[in-house]
């Protein structure tokens, strides 16, 4: 027996018996997400239907001593939501109502355990928009992008999920009940706890609720992707379209191999064969001709940097073929070799040509597969090493080490939208050095001095 | 003799004799600012000259226990500059350099003491576009404006200086110099200590070095004026514009009072007599028909909305004076009576008309002439009331007191953009509650745990 699992019977009783599970085998995913970093099944798994129950299990697990680690879908790539000190896995899943949407006003609020997509489609139907858009946007949650500022293609153009939350109901460690920001645009009132809570990884506090921006729906959307015989020509076509001042809402740059990924995983939209790479280009607006304009730049760019074709999506299932394969390439990458980890480098955007040949230079040198793609126009790349068997770990993680300690010496992070979490805790200090740690191991004690909070994450060492 | 001047010679040292200050006719300008909240002079101004310098100098006041107050230009409105509880003023003024501006990365670097006016200017010489225009632009500086979280009339499109700042060179209390953040676009490695650092109100640290992210200059600007015969219709156009799905870069709201204001200071742009209100529209991107096109859709509304009359600026200069007209509104007020005090409110969009209302219904009960303009669009209305003695102060105070409760009982926040500071620390419970205040204060302590940075501001009491 350990102490999580002495809870319990106070557990039912606090959310009910049927909202807590025990059974091995119902525990088994609550330990595991889409990092591939290993399974860490919890000892107990609580599905909360309220702030103010967050509110009572985070207050017994202190008197207790019992770790809990937040989770919703567990989709996320650095192992935020892995209970890796086990005890219990706070699940929001049940948290799914969209409370509000405010046409009027532009925001909206939703519970934490709201999947993204369902948020997404229903702002759209009152024509409105929210714009973060990660790849897992069909099954994950608003609460798993708030915990890690959740990015996605669109970030080009309307920045990242922290610039759309305005406020939100956050129960602390020490069980404290707190609303932060506002529901208006615009409000500077206090220190942004909003801002500080956003991207800490479900370490400082547990979001229950949350109020975002919106906008308009964009009246026009077109999409187009640019051929290239390599990755050398596509990477460096990404970097000259926006050095000509083009700013398109998505530029995202697909290599060779996640081609033949998409090609072997039968991805929706097929690639022709002269194709060693790709550039996805999207542009919206509120009138046509604009939006065609802009796009027939970036083409004629792509054309000048030895761009095969430039091919403009001619109709809505185009489209969404053409965006399908490109938000599968990660989960396809498995039909080359099954096992991968998964980087997420950003660096600055004039180095994304340098960064790419590095990545490519790093897996030849080591005889690894390696799989570069993602938000060129960031300069975020989500560099995978693809491997065969458990035996070759070592070497994949020296891959990884060289790639991140690479983004670095470009000015670049070691994490551009996933998160530190479990994946990159020991490569933090390579980047932030120990000052800049020891203030956040200062304000991590601050907000909870019993270390309960989803321990063993984005800090160096156990 | 103080201990802030017990220091001068240990401050002279430090930083060379000519950039201590202690002539009493020196120390006036660094009591005041544009809050008119009163004179506060310092015992000391040190005009530093790098991080080192303020980390040296605050170890100095730490050991002394003499409160520091960083000022740059003392333009704020919320009295965050103030030395309220005297000692040294730290100005970064002479740390006026533009570091870098990297047009292939879309990104700059600032020393905390630059114009803002200045950066934007130079920006725009290579193409490039720093949006946040706070309307003391030609003055105010970007570690004043990272201080406050500075908005501006852009920030309905563009957001306001939080979006655009990626990393900070910041000097902590307690001497430690740290760099937070990135020079990526993207990038969330550890807490956002950076996104906590913006807006604290010079609380938490002193910001020395800025890197921000910078976008390609739009291509096409056009600006407008609505005209409207009283401030109900102009403020019920505001909400329908942004009802029927336009989001321009700029929407502001100028009153009766405020029309007044710029006729009888020989304002730039005069409007004709029948306006008793206006809307100031203004719409960017690459495309002039686009352009066009959005700027006419708000004209159309505008008019079935009630407008007597739509301008468009027929030339750069005549768009200068719409603007310049704009800017001055909070300085002409005082031609209509020489003393007042600036409100900063925000609503949910949806109350806009609901609130310019309130503020007009709570002058005539008070019997106080009031103003109301600015940033409609986002729901933040500058709210002044004006006055002649400084014995009307009690009842200009009661009436600040209406107005913010009439806000937050909205839904709304007491500062869209000013900050808190001084000028409304009395009333951040109100909106806030006890707990989140405990833990602010909370992280006060953990930055500053001498309590010497910038004390008696934001939080109630002395």
């Amino acid at each position: 027996m350990s102490r999580a699992t002495d809870m319990v019977p106070a557990l039912r009783s606090l959310v009910g018996a049927e909202h807590v599970l025990t059974d091995p085998e119902q525990l088994v995913p609550y330990g595991h997400d889409e990092s591939d970093l290993g399974d860490f099944p919890p000892q107990v798994v609580v599905r909360v239907g309220s702030a103010s129950e967050v509110s009572a299990i985070l207050r017994l697990c202190g008197d207790q001593g019992v770790p809990v680690t937040p989770s919703a879908a567990r989709s996320g790539k650095s192992g935020g939501s892995l209970p890796v000190h086990g005890g219990l896995s706070l699940s929001v899943e049940r948290l799914n109502r969209i409370l509000a949407i405010r046409k009027e006003d532009l925001t909206g609020t939703v519970q934490a355990g709201v999947i993204t997509g369902d948020y997404m489609k229903a702002v759209e139907a009152q024509g409105l928009f929210y714009p973060p858009d990660p790849a897992s946007l069909a099954f994950c949650t608003l609460g798993g992008n708030v915990a890690e500022n959740a990015g996605g293609p669109r970030a080009l153009k309307y920045g990242v999920t922290r610039e759309y939350i305005l406020g939100l109901e956050v129960v602390l460690p020490t069980g404290e009940i707190l609303r932060t920001g506002k529901r208006t645009i615009k409000g500077v009132a206090g220190y942004d706890i909003t801002a500080l809570i956003v991207g800490s990884e479900g370490m400082l506090g547990v979001v229950t609720e949350i109020t975002t921006k919106l906008l308009p729906l964009p009246r026009e959307v077109q999409t187009g992707l640019c051929l290239f015989k390599d990755s050398g020509a596509a990477s460096r076509a990404v970097s000259a379209v926006l050095a000509a001042g083009v700013l398109p809402r998505a530029l995202e740059f697909i290599d060779d191999v996640a081609i033949a990924a998409s090609a072997a995983a039968k991805a929706p939209f097929q690639f022709p064969p002269s194709c060693g790479a790709a550039v996805l280009v999207e542009v919206d607006g509120n009138v046509p001709e604009a939006c065609s304009r802009e796009i027939e730049r970036v083409g004629e760019i792509c054309q000048r940097e030895g761009a095969i074709d430039v091919l403009l999506a001619q109709s809505e299932s185009q489209r969404r073929d053409i965006w399908e394969t490109r938000r599968r390439v990660s989960i396809n990458l498995k039909a080359l070799h099954p096992l991968k980890i998964s980087e997420d480098i950003a660096v600055p955007r004039s180095r994304i040509p340098d960064m790419v040949a590095e990545i490519r230079a790093i897996g030849g040198k080591l005889g690894l597969q390696v799989s570069c793609y993602g938000h060129a126009g960031d300069g975020n790349l989500h560099a995978n090493v693809l491997y065969d068997r458990p035996e070759e770990r070592p070497r994949v993680d020296e891959a990884v080490g060289d790639m991140l300690r690479a983004a670095i010496g470009m000015g670049g992070t070691i994490t551009g939208e996933h998160g530190v979490g479990l994946a990159k805790k020991e490569f933090l200090e390579l980047e932030q050095g120990p000052d800049l740690i020891a203030l956040q191991r200062r304000l991590k004690a601050l907000f909870d001095p019993k270390g309960i909070l989803n321990p063993g994450k984005m800090f160096p060492g156990p």
